[in-house]
């Protein structure tokens, strides 16, 4: 992966921060997505989530990634709302890697 | 970010990928998903939207960030279907701080 | 239940096929979905089932009852676009009763 | 349509009210949903509501059929859970009937 791209999480959730803390006088669509409350970034996860299966259903693979990076960056709004980042979720897929790899999640049953 | 964290993803779908070769043959939960074809792993992405929405709400942090690395994960094993990874996803993010910062959503008129 | 409420499905349904045969030129809101095609549709499937969850959520049981009848309105829709209408969906739902009550969902095993 | 169906809807809903009230003991399908909680029945919305998205995208009608029957069926248990039945989501969706018709949404601005 080249260089800078991982940082890429990073450097969005700080600007996410930034927003957050401007508060609704701030213009940008995140710190409105902020002013509108925690149910409009929830909604904004779902509609994501539609569109990246609506997405990969069309089998058109620029928009499939485009829809993937809208439901991130969502994501990465909703995680700074509860004071949280992709360091975090980032962190747990480690630990996952660590206890028992990328397939725990048939051990705890789901 | 810790050093190695960032590498998570990219070791996750090369695990992801070897899953997805392996075949039916292999007990693994991805290539088990893999068996079962798209609309298995799409129902997902819809599902781990909709606990993420609902951890959100419950307030549990951990759940939350559990539940964003369960939808993360199931977004790296749609990516592989259609031949693409986390670099393509975190490409497109970067693309969008370079051209106009992660408020470029609102010039698409989202 | 009074009468005639029940009729308001099946009026409704009359409705959404004349729009549906009206095509783009009608500017209703029916035939405008429709004019957008099925994705458009089913992209309020999954709004409107969000809503609902987050109306269940707030509490809120005017909110709640608004959402339902948002997300039955654009069920049928969806299936006035694929030539079905409500009583094929009152008829499934009968048929469970006829066969095992409605607790044959369990006998499916999902 | 036929004569009978339409009291379909509140059959189920009086079936489900019984089961509500029999409790966790009950081992009837409806009674262990309500049993585990509010989440456990909107998980079910989404997860109908997705599995509508894909049968509606399949275009297998019987299939179609089936997931929407589902879908509706949760949306009793909700309503159910918050003392509302059938009645109240079609006296909403007449109401708009007598409002504007159907395309009265539009007026409202979604």
């Amino acid at each position: 992966m080249k260089a800078g791209l991982y940082e890429t999480l990073e450097r969005i959730a700080a600007t996410i921060e930034e927003r957050k803390k401007a508060g609704a006088a701030d213009k940008s669509y995140v710190a409105q997505l902020f002013a509108k409350g925690e149910d409009a970034m929830l909604r904004k996860i779902s509609e994501e989530a539609t569109e990246t299966i609506l997405a990969a259903k069309s089998g058109d693979r620029l928009h499939l990634v485009r829809e993937t990076a809208d439901l991130w960056f969502h994501s990465l709004i909703v995680l700074a709302s509860h004071g949280l980042g992709p360091a975090d979720v980032l962190a747990e897929l480690h630990r996952r890697e660590g206890i028992s790899g990328i397939d725990e999640k048939k051990g705890r049953g789901k």
